[in-house]
């Protein structure tokens, strides 16, 4: 099966991107091949290319993995760059099967910064990658040799990588070659962390999850691209080896960080130091650090999550993180990326020529120095139609209503829909074998008074069982008008302010030019948002309370302002914003106390 | 005279140490030589002072300067140790006045991160308190062949040091010893900062100052004590220069940070990531850093813009951060002590013992792996006396409302105050050697209704002016009854709350085991805060709303809660909190609503 997860066991089975094609629409916008020859291009020009050439070294430590990232989107996607690049890596290997630009000279001398056995995971995943959508070739036999030298060396070794990855990869690797080795390799360096296995830094353990064992964690924490990582492989572990304690402990963490960790986008990662989770409910808007590949990563954690339990929880937080973090990154044009995704900006950024050095996010840049986010971002949209629909023995489930055909068992479906501007979704059969079977639409947790066929249903799935024949037809829908959204009060940093949703969208205000500060503003939430443009902007009513200038900005009673009606304010998609120019934006709006009950 | 800053010129000359002693009472309390002693222990302990003697080099790059500190705690409180610390220092410097015990092999390759620099400026500043306090002896001749070094190798080079510190060090030396390369030197150093002269660095030259020339910048930015200590040497030098347009630069800067950039208590540095000023009302309680030695470097620079204009507010602002800042990161045995200083802290610490690698600050520490907090601590109490008072033609000018004894001029005053619990200050006049002068007491920004000798004063300087004779007798009465503060709106972080000042003190709420979490009190400010213990607590009528959990927690429309009232919440000085063991802190409490007008 051509996907990036094929666990051996679990509640629902992925069907690959041999059983779904996206159709036109939301995500085949998003088109990877555009994201693969940007990234190429920049690629060689930085160097990173021409590490693997013996050119002079270039780029970061752990830059040889976004070649690898690279070569994984370019294997799902067919990409014709795959076989030049693939043997321009493979000629850098060395005879006992370790490959690394950077270190050779030196191995394994760094494990809490060296990204060495990162670098592995991700080459692994490009050679399965390439493996299941082509067949063996050059790679394949790369990363065998890579494997096997890692088994070798780490096998009875109390080592692990700073950087997890090279887990979920090598249970992978086994899943797709069945040797058992890979998964015992896996395990050990899952088992090993926290025990601890690596130096206390200065941020502390925490950062690469070494600071407990991973089975008596309570929540995701430190570094979050490494956190959403290693519960990956947690959970692609406690499946191929049928351990409930590992998976409870995983899910168990997940919805910890969920309830007080995550941000209303699904981002996750409040801190700059260390680009790490917080402590329950810091969830500054401004400061968010949001690091789109920890967005790629919550993706690939929920599904493998949706897979092993068939808990609807998994696929609508997929959803939103795909919405409101992973469409946010990339401009329109698929060429320069977010690689922090804030919910509030108040100063426009600069613009930016070239390479960005720092995840400062107010703009988009072409490329960073540490320039993950193309890269994971390419991956992601070549492999997305893995993650639309997933089976079991009694049918299909569709996750993710976007325009799709869907095959499976003889059954074919298509999915029509302008979703997510538009609520209504219609699945027509288009082949069938035959023989009775399910389709499950995924009704979102939000979308309370939705209808299938024009009953109510429930969120959850909306299922249908029959015996299906070319031609029928279901039809889902989902209610999305626009809905005020209010904070935990125990999230300190938005107090007082409320968001805009509109089905699985986030929206936001932004100021470009001479618009009014955002700073300023407050909204009236006595009336709904009105739509515009069917759906893809909002207006909602405002006041504008400009603070006066003071010397000293914490005064005794009332801070003086003088107020204004500002009539209306505008708001797009969060995942529109910062395509007009340097902008100012927020999320969270402060909401003009409402009027006394009673 | 005995003082670390002695502008030749200035609205104000300094008094100092000779001329200035400080009573038992708050800040004779804050003993230099405890903190002395504890911090030489700790810097033989873990090999700083070592790597002077040639041992094995510990410590980071600028350890060395660390010893600097303490010298000069030590040579401006007369301590026991200063001979022999100052004797270990002289013999490892080199035959050229080289001084360095990390970069002697590989002089000044890293002007970005290397230190030098910056240890020379900290050991001018300890040479300087030297032949003050003492006369010259070795560390001045020491102190010489460094300063001669720098010169000779620095005068005509485009280079400068990462941290900023040389710069008012040479200036001070120049004040001492009337030698003009150094004050040459010192302009240099700063006209060349922000062309730029240093690398682009991840976090931007923005980090150490260097984005701009000291001129155009609009505000103080960047690393926080970085900020300080230049702006430090850019007053120094407009002053020793006549530099008008300079002194009104770093005024607005100041101003602007001021007003925008700048907690409550004074405390700056708004960023973990750059222990950096944020952006513009970029003031998050949770994750402020405030580092005290940005405490430090702002009660520096607050000092020499007093002398330099004679504004009242420069001193205001002094007080605020000493009381708040200050007097907050050591415990009440001064021996563990806070490296940041945040206003909310929602999980309580553990128990350290030893170095603290992290600036963590929900627990003090004895030390840390960058240990400037107690050694610029030590200093600063050892010099305090020295900012207390300062005088002009016409008298003398009481800035800080302390037990003191000061002499100038052949009149000495006593000034007896049981202040900051107490807002009653008595001046007595011990002995006068005849003629008029004026005496001038500050009267704080918060103190509306002020007395002087029962007569109403305004804020800023209550002079009296009189032919003093001993046993004459000023009283100050200030009002330091608790008053409710509310941030400007544009503060994002704190919307909603409200926090507690009594006369130079801000309050704060804590929880030590099993109080009841501070992430769900509200308080009710229809009524005053009431006093308890004289002032040192307050109590406040509060709610406790308990949010329930929900899996998300973004809802429609509010969030679920369940409210009880909480009876009151007790509040104690800011600079007293953590000294109960683990506890969670917040200085903004969230307001209840108060009930519409009419």
């Amino acid at each position: 099966m051509v996907s990036p997860v094929t666990p051996s066991s679990g509640v629902l089975a992925p069907l690959g991107l041999d059983s779904v094609r996206i159709s036109p629409g939301f995500w085949a916008d998003r088109d990877a091949r555009v994201v693969i020859d940007h990234a190429w291009e920049w690629a060689e020009r930085v160097g990173w290319i021409g590490n693997f050439r013996g050119e002079p070294r270039r780029g970061r430590e752990f830059s040889d993995s976004e070649i690898y990232k690279l070569l994984e989107a370019m294997a799902w996607s067919g990409h014709h760059g795959f076989d030049e690049l693939a043997q321009t890596v493979a000629r850098a290997q060395e005879a006992d099967g370790y490959l690394n630009t950077k270190w050779s000279g030196d191995r394994y001398a760094d494990f809490e910064w060296g990204h060495e056995l990162y670098c592995y995971g991700h080459l692994i995943q490009a050679g399965v990658a390439r493996l299941r959508a082509h067949g063996e070739d050059t790679l394949t036999e790369v990363v065998r040799r890579a494997a096997d030298h890692v088994c070798a060396r780490f096998m009875d070794s109390g080592e692990v990588c700073g950087h997890p990855e090279i887990e979920m990869a090598l249970v992978e690797l086994y899943r797709a070659t069945g040797t058992e080795r890979y998964l015992e390799m896996a395990r050990r360096f899952v088992e090993r962390r926290g025990r601890p296995a690596l130096a206390d830094i200065e941020l502390g353990r925490e950062y690469f999850q070494d600071d407990v064992p991973v089975r008596q964690a309570e929540s995701l924490r430190g570094h979050a691209v490494r956190a959403v990582y290693l519960a990956c492989a947690q959970v692609d572990l406690a499946v191929e080896t049928g351990d409930k304690e590992l998976l409870r402990a995983t899910e168990a963490q997940w919805e910890h960080a969920l309830a007080r960790r995550t941000y209303i986008t699904g981002g996750i990662g409040s801190r700059h130091a260390g680009e790490a989770f917080g402590e329950d409910f810091e969830l500054p808007p401004d400061r968010a650090y949001v690091e789109t590949c920890a967005g790629v990563g919550s993706v690939m954690l929920a599904h493998r999550l949706l897979l092993a339990t068939g808990d609807v929880c998994y696929a609508d937080h997929a959803e939103r993180v795909l919405y409101n973090v992973i469409a946010a990154s990339p401009a329109a044009d698929l060429r320069t990326f977010f690689y922090s995704n804030p919910l509030q900006v108040r100063t426009p950024g600069e613009v930016v020529d070239g390479v960005n050095p720092r995840a400062e996010s107010a703009l988009r840049a072409p490329w960073f120095s540490v320039s993950c986010c193309p890269n994971n971002l390419a991956r992601t949209f070549a492999s997305l139609a893995a993650y639309v629909a997933t089976h079991d023995d009694g049918g299909v489930q569709v996750h993710h209503l976007t325009p799709a055909e869907i095959r499976h068992n003889g059954l074919t479906l298509r999915v029509e829909t302008g979703y997510p501007w538009s609520g209504g979704v219609t699945v027509r059969v288009v082949e069938s074998a035959g023989g009775p079977s399910r389709i499950a639409l995924r009704v979102p947790r939000w979308a309370d008074g939705a209808r299938l066929d024009g009953r109510r249903v429930a969120p959850g799935y909306a299922q249908v069982e029959g015996e299906w024949q070319a031609g029928d037809e279901i039809r889902l829908d989902l209610p999305v008008e626009p809905r005020w959204t209010r904070p935990d009060p125990r999230i300190d940093a938005v107090r007082g302010c409320v968001a805009v949703e509109r089905g699985p969208l986030v929206y936001c205000a932004e100021a470009v030019g001479d618009d009014p500060p955002l700073l300023e503003i407050e909204v009236d939430t006595s009336g709904n948002p009105v739509e515009i443009d069917s759906g893809r902007e909002l207006e909602v009513a405002a006041h504008r309370h400009a603070a006066v200038d003071a010397a000293w900005p914490y005064g005794m009673g009332e801070q003086a302002r003088e107020g204004e009606d500002a009539g209306s304010l505008r708001l797009m998609p969060y995942h529109r914003w910062g395509n007009r120019g340097p902008a100012t934006m927020r999320v969270w709006l402060p909401e003009i106390p409402p009027p006394p009950l009673g």
